[in-house]
């Protein structure tokens, strides 16, 4: 069976009441399965995760946004979080028997279906058609704020939806990714140069891996440095690949590591690379055999 | 939500018609999933492993043994694999929000149903309540055929349904266990000695772990030695302690892991064990993340 993914990153995570209501305009979608829901005060911003068939996912998409776009106004709109728009950022995920091309399609319908709605769509990562507008920090720079002068410039002409800025809506982008993978690794050290020699030897802008992003931060509570990790490819660059390069690099500093974090979804078939790698398990394994 | 398993193992592996028979009857229970389904010609025996809430999966599997006990004919039955019934054994195993107790409840109801189509029944393992009894093969010794004469004797008087030696039938053994995990470990030797070390090292019978049934195998095809094993109890005795035990002894012999192969149903909470263990992640992590 096809299954897809999407994670909608919204502008409300103050507002429980709204949060409710764009949550039960998804839901009212059958065949759609929450896998993580997360609302952030400080972020004033919220994450849904849900997966389903690709017809599911893709309606269940529309009635939410909808919802949201009624009733988020980006004008009235603050939090620490860069954001663009109402409904901010959009990702399709193929999951199982999904390609990414497929997903790119989901993708479209979805801009243009947002686009009536009166808001400008930008298409990233695998649905990008323009080089300089791949990533979502290029395309949200400047965030909310700079959107009206930006549209003012011809570069900014959006994929989907009016070439107009949309004050109470702002932007939104939309596109395909592979699952991606939050993964911290907190090192028994206060000392945050450790961190920050070993996030260069790991994130691809640093010369490390494709596939990498990362950055180190302080836990003073914890009296520990966290490197900080999003796997955007977990086939190409699995996860025991860049703790184990982690682990030996640590070994010129003498620092160990106190522990690890996987935060959010995490793909059953990284876990399946995990016992592989770890555990040699063969071929015959699959991952239906895993059960509770 | 509460979720239970059973693993039904009966006497037909080789007439499919029958073995659909009984897969029809377990499945036309609302609420119950397969999870593996295994025929073997050479055992002449077949295995479901299914799930559901207490209340579908013993539902589930009355109306299998129902089935079973009708077209069964333990008389004519021959096979490789030691045996005792038409219904041989039924484990009923906890999985999510279930003690042991519930399970052993459920196997008690189970027991009195299938007594009371003329079988008699023998506890086992958390069910049992006879220190004598408590093992599968000590209560299987013989199999089937030792059955009529063992039932003169008073300590053979079953646990439940009648006491009188069924010819159609056999004797059935049921009962509550811990999810049971079949690990192998395949050596880079041809030398079956090896094996045979290793095995001593882990095996509970020999001064290994708790929990650890264990043999040495020749495996000609692959010039390797595999060490087949039991985990009993996933929690007391994990797969990693198991398997890092077997390296360190492995080391004296200059011999090396193949590759290692976990059979059947992998219950999710023994593959959070393996992740905190190799990949130190940390208790904010829970298997509900897992998601594909």
């Amino acid at each position: 069976m096809k299954v897809l993914m999407a994670e909608v990153n919204f502008s409300e995570g103050t507002n429980l009441d709204i949060v409710k209501q764009v949550r039960d305009a998804l839901m009212s979608v059958e065949g759609v399965t929450m896998v993580d829901e997360n609302s952030d005060k400080d972020h004033n911003r919220s994450v849904f995760t849900y997966i389903g068939t690709p017809e599911a996912v893709l309606e269940g998409t529309k009635k939410l946004s909808e919802k949201a776009i009624e009733l988020i106004d980006m004008t009235k709109h603050t939090g620490s979080h860069p954001r663009m728009g109402a409904i901010d950022v959009v990702p399709f995920i193929p999951v199982r028997d999904v390609t990414s091309e497929e997903a790119v399609e989901i993708a479209k319908e979805y801009a243009t279906f947002l686009g009536g709605l009166g808001v400008p769509v930008y298409y990233y990562e695998d649905a990008s058609e323009n080089p300089d507008r791949k990533t979502l920090p290029k395309i949200r720079k400047g965030q909310y704020e700079a959107l009206e002068e930006k549209m003012q410039d011809e570069f900014w002409r959006p994929d989907a939806g009016p070439f107009e800025f949309n004050p109470k809506s702002g932007a939104t982008v939309t596109g395909a990714r592979f699952p991606l993978i939050a993964f911290n690794v907190n090192l028994n050290t206060t000392d945050i140069e450790v961190g920050k020699a070993i996030v260069k030897t790991v994130r691809a802008a640093a010369g490390g891996f494709t596939n990498v992003r990362a950055i180190a931060l302080d836990i003073p509570e914890k009296n520990q440095v966290q490197v900080s990790m999003n796997l955007t490819n977990y086939e190409k660059t699995p996860i025991h690949r860049v703790l184990e390069t982690i682990k030996f690099e640590l070994t010129r500093f003498n620092v160990t590591i106190a522990d690890t974090e996987l935060v959010g979804p995490l793909p059953v078939y990284a876990l399946k690379d995990l016992l592989q790698f770890y555990i040699k398990v063969n071929d015959d394994f699959s991952v239906d055999q895993i059960f509770g």
